[in-house]
Protein backbone atom coordinates (compact mmCIF):
# COMPACT_ATOMS: atom_id res chain seq x y z
CA UNK A 1 0.00 0.00 0.00
CA UNK A 2 1.54 3.35 -1.08
CA UNK A 3 0.79 6.06 1.45
CA UNK A 4 1.61 9.74 1.26
CA UNK A 5 1.62 11.17 5.09
CA UNK A 6 1.26 14.88 6.18
CA UNK A 7 2.50 15.65 9.89
CA UNK A 8 1.91 19.87 10.54
CA UNK A 9 0.73 19.55 14.20
CA UNK A 10 3.56 21.51 15.69
CA UNK A 11 6.96 23.91 14.37
CA UNK A 12 8.39 20.82 12.54
CA UNK A 13 6.73 19.66 9.06
CA UNK A 14 7.09 16.46 7.30
CA UNK A 15 5.66 14.81 4.21
CA UNK A 16 6.66 11.05 3.37
CA UNK A 17 5.95 7.95 1.08
CA UNK A 18 5.99 5.01 2.22
CA UNK A 19 5.58 1.38 0.82
CA UNK A 20 3.93 0.00 4.05
CA UNK A 21 6.52 0.33 6.51
CA UNK A 22 9.12 1.12 3.90
CA UNK A 23 10.29 4.41 3.30
CA UNK A 24 10.60 5.47 -0.08
CA UNK A 25 11.35 9.14 0.55
CA UNK A 26 10.98 11.61 3.33
CA UNK A 27 11.01 15.85 3.44
CA UNK A 28 11.28 17.26 6.40
CA UNK A 29 11.78 20.56 7.83
CA UNK A 30 11.93 22.38 11.28
CA UNK A 31 12.92 25.92 9.84
CA UNK A 32 10.00 27.95 11.61
CA UNK A 33 8.72 29.03 8.28
CA UNK A 34 4.72 28.56 8.54
CA UNK A 35 3.39 24.82 6.95
CA UNK A 36 0.94 26.99 4.83
CA UNK A 37 3.68 27.99 2.97
CA UNK A 38 5.92 24.85 3.06
CA UNK A 39 3.84 21.79 3.09
CA UNK A 40 2.20 21.36 0.04
CA UNK A 41 5.40 22.52 -2.05
CA UNK A 42 7.08 20.09 -0.19
CA UNK A 43 5.24 17.57 -0.94
CA UNK A 44 5.02 17.83 -4.64
CA UNK A 45 8.37 18.04 -4.41
CA UNK A 46 8.85 15.02 -2.67
CA UNK A 47 6.58 13.06 -5.22
CA UNK A 48 8.23 14.95 -8.04
CA UNK A 49 11.55 14.34 -6.78
CA UNK A 50 11.36 10.33 -6.53
CA UNK A 51 9.72 9.77 -9.97
CA UNK A 52 5.78 9.30 -7.92
CA UNK A 53 2.51 11.03 -9.07
CA UNK A 54 -0.44 11.43 -6.91
CA UNK A 55 -3.05 8.78 -8.67
CA UNK A 56 -0.63 6.17 -7.38
CA UNK A 57 -1.35 6.85 -3.76
CA UNK A 58 -3.11 4.64 -1.87
CA UNK A 59 -3.72 6.32 1.54
CA UNK A 60 -3.56 9.77 2.69
CA UNK A 61 -2.42 9.52 6.28
CA UNK A 62 -2.63 12.88 8.54
CA UNK A 63 -1.39 14.09 11.83
CA UNK A 64 -4.93 14.84 13.00
CA UNK A 65 -4.16 16.24 16.69
CA UNK A 66 -3.65 16.93 18.99
CA UNK A 67 -1.23 19.96 18.31
CA UNK A 68 -1.33 23.54 16.89
CA UNK A 69 -4.77 24.26 15.61
CA UNK A 70 -3.43 26.18 12.75
CA UNK A 71 -0.94 23.41 11.94
CA UNK A 72 -3.81 20.55 12.15
CA UNK A 73 -6.11 22.66 10.12
CA UNK A 74 -3.58 23.03 7.43
CA UNK A 75 -2.35 19.35 7.19
CA UNK A 76 -5.62 18.19 7.53
CA UNK A 77 -6.93 20.57 4.55
CA UNK A 78 -4.40 19.80 2.68
CA UNK A 79 -4.75 15.64 3.38
CA UNK A 80 -8.73 16.48 2.40
CA UNK A 81 -7.48 18.39 -0.67
CA UNK A 82 -5.52 15.74 -1.98
CA UNK A 83 -7.77 12.90 -1.28
CA UNK A 84 -11.29 13.85 -2.49
CA UNK A 85 -11.14 14.59 -5.93
CA UNK A 86 -9.10 11.06 -6.26
CA UNK A 87 -11.15 9.13 -3.77
CA UNK A 88 -8.60 8.11 -1.91
CA UNK A 89 -9.52 6.79 1.73
CA UNK A 90 -8.05 8.77 4.38
CA UNK A 91 -6.28 7.89 8.33
CA UNK A 92 -6.83 10.26 11.03
CA UNK A 93 -3.69 9.86 13.27
CA UNK A 94 -3.01 10.52 16.45
CA UNK A 95 0.12 12.85 16.42
CA UNK A 96 1.08 11.30 19.71
CA UNK A 97 0.88 7.98 18.55
CA UNK A 98 2.55 8.70 15.41
CA UNK A 99 5.61 10.12 17.42
CA UNK A 100 5.84 6.88 19.22
CA UNK A 101 6.40 5.00 16.17
CA UNK A 102 9.90 6.86 15.60
CA UNK A 103 11.12 5.14 19.04
CA UNK A 104 9.12 1.76 18.62
CA UNK A 105 12.45 -0.25 18.12
CA UNK A 106 13.69 0.51 21.39
CA UNK A 107 12.12 -2.72 23.01
CA UNK A 108 10.95 -2.41 26.48
CA UNK A 109 11.24 1.50 26.66
CA UNK A 110 8.81 3.45 28.19
CA UNK A 111 7.69 6.90 25.96
CA UNK A 112 6.52 9.73 27.23
CA UNK A 113 5.47 11.85 23.87
CA UNK A 114 4.28 15.63 24.95
CA UNK A 115 4.02 18.40 22.45
CA UNK A 116 3.65 22.02 24.35
CA UNK A 117 0.15 22.92 24.29
CA UNK A 118 1.15 26.69 26.19
CA UNK A 119 -0.79 27.88 29.15
CA UNK A 120 0.59 25.75 31.77
CA UNK A 121 -0.57 22.28 29.79
CA UNK A 122 1.22 19.79 27.59
CA UNK A 123 -0.85 17.63 25.18
CA UNK A 124 0.30 14.29 26.11
CA UNK A 125 -0.03 10.05 26.04
CA UNK A 126 2.46 7.10 27.52
CA UNK A 127 3.45 4.11 25.67
CA UNK A 128 5.12 1.21 26.23
CA UNK A 129 7.08 -0.63 23.45
CA UNK A 130 6.09 -4.27 22.78
CA UNK A 131 6.96 -6.33 20.27
CA UNK A 132 8.30 -3.60 18.07
CA UNK A 133 4.77 -2.12 19.02
CA UNK A 134 4.09 1.29 21.18
CA UNK A 135 1.24 0.05 23.24
CA UNK A 136 -0.95 2.47 24.52
CA UNK A 137 -0.65 3.22 28.10
CA UNK A 138 -2.90 6.34 28.45
CA UNK A 139 -5.40 8.08 26.45
CA UNK A 140 -4.64 11.48 24.24
CA UNK A 141 -5.46 14.78 25.94
CA UNK A 142 -4.32 17.77 27.38
CA UNK A 143 -3.35 17.99 30.89
CA UNK A 144 -0.51 20.12 32.93
CA UNK A 145 2.94 18.38 33.13
CA UNK A 146 2.88 18.45 36.93
CA UNK A 147 -0.33 15.62 36.32
CA UNK A 148 1.79 14.04 34.21
CA UNK A 149 4.13 13.01 36.41
CA UNK A 150 1.54 11.73 38.65
CA UNK A 151 0.73 9.56 35.81
CA UNK A 152 3.98 8.51 35.85
CA UNK A 153 5.01 7.97 39.04
CA UNK A 154 1.59 5.76 39.48
CA UNK A 155 2.54 3.58 36.61
CA UNK A 156 5.79 3.04 37.79
CA UNK A 157 8.53 1.16 36.01
CA UNK A 158 12.11 0.34 35.60
CA UNK A 159 13.04 0.79 31.83
CA UNK A 160 13.74 3.82 30.69
CA UNK A 161 11.96 7.11 30.24
CA UNK A 162 12.10 8.92 26.92
CA UNK A 163 10.21 12.06 25.95
CA UNK A 164 9.30 12.79 22.56
CA UNK A 165 7.93 15.37 21.00
CA UNK A 166 8.54 19.37 21.38
CA UNK A 167 7.20 19.45 25.07
CA UNK A 168 10.20 17.26 26.40
CA UNK A 169 11.93 20.29 28.44
CA UNK A 170 8.96 21.02 30.00
CA UNK A 171 8.24 17.27 30.79
CA UNK A 172 11.93 17.21 31.79
CA UNK A 173 12.08 20.02 33.96
CA UNK A 174 8.94 19.13 35.94
CA UNK A 175 9.71 14.97 36.31
CA UNK A 176 13.76 15.83 37.32
CA UNK A 177 12.38 18.31 39.16
CA UNK A 178 10.70 15.68 41.39
CA UNK A 179 13.65 12.63 40.84
CA UNK A 180 12.00 10.65 37.90
CA UNK A 181 14.76 9.57 35.70
CA UNK A 182 14.36 10.41 32.12
CA UNK A 183 15.62 11.29 28.87
CA UNK A 184 14.60 13.45 25.72
CA UNK A 185 14.62 11.04 22.77
CA UNK A 186 17.94 11.83 20.34
CA UNK A 187 17.90 14.86 18.50
CA UNK A 188 16.74 13.50 15.03
CA UNK A 189 14.06 11.68 16.20
CA UNK A 190 12.71 13.74 19.17
CA UNK A 191 10.24 15.68 16.70
CA UNK A 192 7.45 14.35 14.82
CA UNK A 193 8.02 13.04 11.52
CA UNK A 194 5.66 12.16 9.31
CA UNK A 195 7.19 8.56 8.83
CA UNK A 196 5.40 7.55 11.97
CA UNK A 197 2.01 9.05 10.53
CA UNK A 198 2.95 6.84 7.78
CA UNK A 199 3.07 3.58 9.70
CA UNK A 200 0.21 4.71 12.25
CA UNK A 201 -1.79 4.77 9.43
CA UNK A 202 -0.60 1.92 8.30
CA UNK A 203 -2.16 0.38 11.47
CA UNK A 204 -5.33 1.90 11.36
CA UNK A 205 -5.41 0.40 7.63
CA UNK A 206 -5.00 -2.54 8.78
CA UNK A 207 -7.61 -2.25 11.20
CA UNK A 208 -10.15 -1.14 9.47
CA UNK A 209 -10.61 2.25 11.08
CA UNK A 210 -9.76 4.68 7.75
CA UNK A 211 -11.86 8.11 7.04
CA UNK A 212 -13.43 9.43 3.82
CA UNK A 213 -11.91 12.42 3.01
CA UNK A 214 -15.17 14.01 3.62
CA UNK A 215 -15.47 13.33 7.26
CA UNK A 216 -11.61 14.14 7.58
CA UNK A 217 -11.22 16.46 10.56
CA UNK A 218 -8.77 17.28 13.32
CA UNK A 219 -9.15 16.04 17.07
CA UNK A 220 -8.35 19.08 19.23
CA UNK A 221 -8.94 17.79 22.39
CA UNK A 222 -9.82 21.06 23.70
CA UNK A 223 -11.68 24.00 22.61
CA UNK A 224 -9.81 26.81 20.80
CA UNK A 225 -9.18 30.56 22.50
CA UNK A 226 -11.98 31.55 19.95
CA UNK A 227 -14.56 29.17 21.56
CA UNK A 228 -13.43 29.49 24.86
CA UNK A 229 -14.06 33.47 25.03
CA UNK A 230 -17.66 32.96 23.45
CA UNK A 231 -18.27 30.21 26.12
CA UNK A 232 -17.40 33.17 28.35
CA UNK A 233 -19.45 35.95 27.22
CA UNK A 234 -22.34 33.25 26.85
CA UNK A 235 -21.95 32.56 30.83
CA UNK A 236 -21.36 36.35 31.68
CA UNK A 237 -24.76 36.69 29.44
CA UNK A 238 -26.57 34.27 31.18
CA UNK A 239 -25.49 35.13 34.54
CA UNK A 240 -26.14 38.82 33.69
CA UNK A 241 -29.67 37.37 32.40
CA UNK A 242 -30.39 35.57 36.19
CA UNK A 243 -28.93 38.69 37.48
CA UNK A 244 -31.85 40.92 36.21
CA UNK A 245 -34.57 38.47 36.42
CA UNK A 246 -33.82 38.64 40.03
CA UNK A 247 -33.39 42.15 40.12
CA UNK B 1 27.69 26.63 12.05
CA UNK B 2 25.32 25.85 9.28
CA UNK B 3 26.01 22.20 7.09
CA UNK B 4 24.90 21.23 4.21
CA UNK B 5 25.10 17.52 4.12
CA UNK B 6 25.08 15.17 1.07
CA UNK B 7 24.71 11.21 1.22
CA UNK B 8 25.00 9.30 -2.53
CA UNK B 9 26.99 6.41 -1.51
CA UNK B 10 24.33 3.64 -2.06
CA UNK B 11 20.67 3.17 -3.95
CA UNK B 12 18.95 5.76 -1.16
CA UNK B 13 20.17 9.46 -1.38
CA UNK B 14 19.57 12.34 0.77
CA UNK B 15 20.30 15.95 1.82
CA UNK B 16 20.43 17.85 5.09
CA UNK B 17 20.43 21.23 6.66
CA UNK B 18 21.68 21.59 10.30
CA UNK B 19 22.88 24.06 12.60
CA UNK B 20 26.04 22.06 14.28
CA UNK B 21 23.37 19.30 15.84
CA UNK B 22 20.08 20.42 15.02
CA UNK B 23 18.36 19.12 12.13
CA UNK B 24 16.71 21.91 10.11
CA UNK B 25 15.60 20.18 6.84
CA UNK B 26 16.35 16.80 5.63
CA UNK B 27 14.72 15.03 2.27
CA UNK B 28 15.71 11.46 1.88
CA UNK B 29 14.68 9.03 -0.92
CA UNK B 30 14.97 5.62 -1.53
CA UNK B 31 13.14 5.59 -4.66
CA UNK B 32 15.33 3.71 -7.46
CA UNK B 33 16.16 6.59 -9.51
CA UNK B 34 19.39 7.48 -10.40
CA UNK B 35 21.32 10.06 -7.90
CA UNK B 36 22.48 12.16 -11.20
CA UNK B 37 18.96 13.24 -11.37
CA UNK B 38 17.56 13.61 -8.17
CA UNK B 39 20.57 14.37 -5.85
CA UNK B 40 20.93 18.26 -6.77
CA UNK B 41 17.19 19.27 -7.18
CA UNK B 42 16.11 17.37 -3.84
CA UNK B 43 19.15 19.90 -2.44
CA UNK B 44 17.93 23.09 -3.93
CA UNK B 45 14.22 21.80 -3.44
CA UNK B 46 15.19 21.52 0.07
CA UNK B 47 17.12 24.62 0.46
CA UNK B 48 14.24 27.03 -1.52
CA UNK B 49 11.59 25.15 0.81
CA UNK B 50 12.74 26.06 4.16
CA UNK B 51 13.85 29.90 3.09
CA UNK B 52 17.94 29.28 3.09
CA UNK B 53 20.41 30.00 0.89
CA UNK B 54 23.76 28.53 -0.45
CA UNK B 55 25.89 31.35 0.57
CA UNK B 56 24.32 31.03 4.03
CA UNK B 57 26.36 27.58 4.52
CA UNK B 58 29.31 27.20 6.01
CA UNK B 59 30.10 23.40 5.71
CA UNK B 60 29.87 21.47 2.56
CA UNK B 61 29.77 17.60 4.32
CA UNK B 62 29.42 14.57 1.66
CA UNK B 63 29.33 10.68 1.88
CA UNK B 64 32.95 10.44 0.55
CA UNK B 65 33.01 6.54 0.89
CA UNK B 66 33.24 3.59 1.08
CA UNK B 67 30.47 2.96 -1.49
CA UNK B 68 28.95 2.51 -4.72
CA UNK B 69 31.95 4.32 -7.37
CA UNK B 70 29.27 5.97 -9.32
CA UNK B 71 27.58 7.20 -6.11
CA UNK B 72 29.98 8.49 -4.57
CA UNK B 73 31.59 10.36 -7.81
CA UNK B 74 27.74 11.86 -7.76
CA UNK B 75 28.16 13.27 -4.35
CA UNK B 76 31.18 14.33 -4.28
CA UNK B 77 31.23 16.39 -7.55
CA UNK B 78 27.78 17.70 -6.10
CA UNK B 79 29.58 18.99 -2.69
CA UNK B 80 32.74 20.30 -4.81
CA UNK B 81 30.45 22.31 -7.29
CA UNK B 82 28.59 23.84 -4.64
CA UNK B 83 31.29 24.78 -2.41
CA UNK B 84 34.20 25.69 -4.93
CA UNK B 85 32.65 29.32 -6.07
CA UNK B 86 32.11 29.88 -2.67
CA UNK B 87 35.30 28.75 -1.11
CA UNK B 88 32.81 26.80 1.66
CA UNK B 89 35.48 24.32 3.34
CA UNK B 90 34.38 20.48 2.91
CA UNK B 91 34.69 17.69 5.29
CA UNK B 92 34.99 14.00 3.43
CA UNK B 93 33.09 12.03 6.11
CA UNK B 94 32.81 8.32 5.84
CA UNK B 95 29.93 6.70 4.82
CA UNK B 96 30.26 4.48 7.64
CA UNK B 97 30.54 6.47 10.69
CA UNK B 98 27.93 9.12 8.90
CA UNK B 99 25.79 5.60 9.55
CA UNK B 100 26.88 4.76 13.06
CA UNK B 101 25.75 8.22 13.98
CA UNK B 102 22.06 7.52 13.53
CA UNK B 103 22.30 5.24 16.30
CA UNK B 104 24.34 7.12 18.19
CA UNK B 105 21.30 7.11 21.18
CA UNK B 106 21.55 3.72 21.58
CA UNK B 107 24.20 3.54 24.64
CA UNK B 108 26.40 0.51 25.26
CA UNK B 109 24.93 -0.66 21.91
CA UNK B 110 27.56 -2.35 19.25
CA UNK B 111 26.75 -0.73 15.36
CA UNK B 112 27.81 -3.16 12.61
CA UNK B 113 27.75 -0.38 9.91
CA UNK B 114 27.56 -2.61 6.43
CA UNK B 115 27.07 -1.80 2.67
CA UNK B 116 26.91 -4.12 0.04
CA UNK B 117 30.24 -4.42 -1.86
CA UNK B 118 29.42 -6.67 -4.38
CA UNK B 119 31.88 -9.30 -5.64
CA UNK B 120 30.88 -11.06 -2.58
CA UNK B 121 32.30 -8.40 0.19
CA UNK B 122 30.82 -6.11 2.48
CA UNK B 123 32.17 -2.69 3.39
CA UNK B 124 32.13 -2.65 6.74
CA UNK B 125 33.04 -1.04 9.97
CA UNK B 126 31.83 -2.04 13.32
CA UNK B 127 31.72 1.22 16.57
CA UNK B 128 30.27 1.03 20.06
CA UNK B 129 28.37 3.61 21.33
CA UNK B 130 29.83 5.64 24.60
CA UNK B 131 28.55 8.45 26.07
CA UNK B 132 26.14 9.13 22.55
CA UNK B 133 28.98 8.93 20.36
CA UNK B 134 29.94 5.97 18.20
CA UNK B 135 33.84 4.96 19.06
CA UNK B 136 35.15 3.21 16.47
CA UNK B 137 36.45 -0.58 16.82
CA UNK B 138 37.38 -1.47 13.66
CA UNK B 139 38.95 0.89 10.18
CA UNK B 140 36.57 1.16 6.97
CA UNK B 141 37.41 -1.82 4.61
CA UNK B 142 36.15 -4.14 2.02
CA UNK B 143 35.70 -7.61 3.10
CA UNK B 144 34.09 -11.18 2.92
CA UNK B 145 30.99 -11.18 5.51
CA UNK B 146 32.45 -13.77 6.71
CA UNK B 147 35.79 -12.34 7.38
CA UNK B 148 33.62 -9.63 9.35
CA UNK B 149 31.75 -12.65 10.97
CA UNK B 150 35.39 -14.00 12.38
CA UNK B 151 35.90 -10.26 13.82
CA UNK B 152 32.47 -9.90 15.49
CA UNK B 153 33.25 -12.76 17.38
CA UNK B 154 36.65 -12.54 18.18
CA UNK B 155 35.65 -8.83 19.89
CA UNK B 156 33.05 -10.50 21.56
CA UNK B 157 30.05 -7.88 23.58
CA UNK B 158 26.83 -8.87 25.38
CA UNK B 159 25.31 -5.90 23.87
CA UNK B 160 22.96 -5.78 21.11
CA UNK B 161 24.38 -6.00 17.54
CA UNK B 162 22.49 -3.48 15.28
CA UNK B 163 23.32 -3.99 11.73
CA UNK B 164 22.82 -1.04 9.93
CA UNK B 165 23.38 -0.36 5.66
CA UNK B 166 22.03 -2.23 2.34
CA UNK B 167 24.27 -4.88 3.91
CA UNK B 168 22.63 -6.02 6.45
CA UNK B 169 20.99 -8.92 5.10
CA UNK B 170 24.24 -10.55 3.75
CA UNK B 171 25.89 -10.22 7.11
CA UNK B 172 22.52 -11.20 9.29
CA UNK B 173 22.62 -14.59 6.96
CA UNK B 174 25.95 -15.00 7.44
CA UNK B 175 26.17 -13.62 11.85
CA UNK B 176 22.91 -16.33 11.72
CA UNK B 177 24.28 -18.89 10.67
CA UNK B 178 27.47 -18.87 13.11
CA UNK B 179 24.70 -18.26 16.06
CA UNK B 180 26.00 -14.44 16.56
CA UNK B 181 22.76 -12.95 17.93
CA UNK B 182 22.13 -9.66 15.98
CA UNK B 183 19.18 -7.34 14.27
CA UNK B 184 19.11 -4.87 11.87
CA UNK B 185 18.34 -1.42 12.40
CA UNK B 186 14.76 -0.20 12.46
CA UNK B 187 13.57 0.52 9.11
CA UNK B 188 13.68 4.15 9.55
CA UNK B 189 16.95 4.08 10.37
CA UNK B 190 18.34 1.68 8.59
CA UNK B 191 19.66 3.27 5.68
CA UNK B 192 22.59 5.94 5.09
CA UNK B 193 20.69 9.22 5.83
CA UNK B 194 22.54 13.01 5.21
CA UNK B 195 21.44 13.76 9.08
CA UNK B 196 24.80 11.31 10.24
CA UNK B 197 26.72 12.56 7.48
CA UNK B 198 26.34 16.48 9.01
CA UNK B 199 26.64 15.22 12.02
CA UNK B 200 30.32 13.15 11.08
CA UNK B 201 30.87 16.72 9.14
CA UNK B 202 30.95 18.20 12.66
CA UNK B 203 32.97 15.97 14.07
CA UNK B 204 35.55 16.43 11.80
CA UNK B 205 35.51 20.33 11.98
CA UNK B 206 35.31 20.30 16.06
CA UNK B 207 39.00 18.12 15.14
CA UNK B 208 39.96 20.45 12.71
CA UNK B 209 40.03 17.50 9.81
CA UNK B 210 38.19 20.01 7.04
CA UNK B 211 39.84 19.81 3.54
CA UNK B 212 39.29 22.36 0.32
CA UNK B 213 36.51 21.78 -2.09
CA UNK B 214 39.94 21.16 -4.25
CA UNK B 215 41.05 19.09 -2.57
CA UNK B 216 37.76 17.21 -1.84
CA UNK B 217 37.96 13.35 -2.70
CA UNK B 218 36.32 9.86 -3.19
CA UNK B 219 37.63 7.11 -1.01
CA UNK B 220 36.92 4.15 -2.40
CA UNK B 221 38.49 1.39 -0.47
CA UNK B 222 39.57 -0.70 -3.33
CA UNK B 223 40.46 -0.24 -7.08
CA UNK B 224 37.40 0.02 -9.64
CA UNK B 225 36.29 -2.50 -12.25
CA UNK B 226 38.43 -0.63 -14.85
CA UNK B 227 41.19 -0.45 -12.88
CA UNK B 228 41.47 -3.87 -12.28
CA UNK B 229 41.00 -4.79 -15.62
CA UNK B 230 43.45 -2.43 -16.88
CA UNK B 231 46.07 -3.91 -14.10
CA UNK B 232 44.86 -7.83 -15.33
CA UNK B 233 45.95 -6.61 -19.02
CA UNK B 234 49.32 -5.31 -18.14
CA UNK B 235 50.18 -7.81 -15.96
CA UNK B 236 49.42 -10.85 -18.75
CA UNK B 237 51.02 -8.34 -21.61
CA UNK B 238 54.67 -8.12 -19.08
CA UNK B 239 54.27 -12.19 -18.42
CA UNK B 240 54.32 -12.37 -22.70
CA UNK B 241 56.95 -10.03 -23.06
CA UNK B 242 58.65 -12.18 -20.66
CA UNK B 243 58.14 -15.23 -22.35
CA UNK B 244 58.80 -13.40 -26.00
CA UNK B 245 62.37 -12.69 -24.46
CA UNK B 246 62.22 -16.44 -23.33
CA UNK B 247 61.42 -17.95 -26.32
Amino acid sequence: MLILALESSAKAASCALCRDEFLVAQSFQNSGLTHSVTLLPMAEDMLKNCGAALDQVELVAVAAGPGSFTGLRIGVAEAKGLAWARGIPCAACSTLESMAWGLAHLEGARLCCCMDARRGQVYAARFLVQDGVPRRLSPDGALAAAELADQVEKFGGESCLFLVGDGWELCYNEFSARGIPCRPAPPHLRYQSAWGVARCGLELARRGELTTPADLAPVYHRLSQAERERLAREQASSVSTAMDHLA
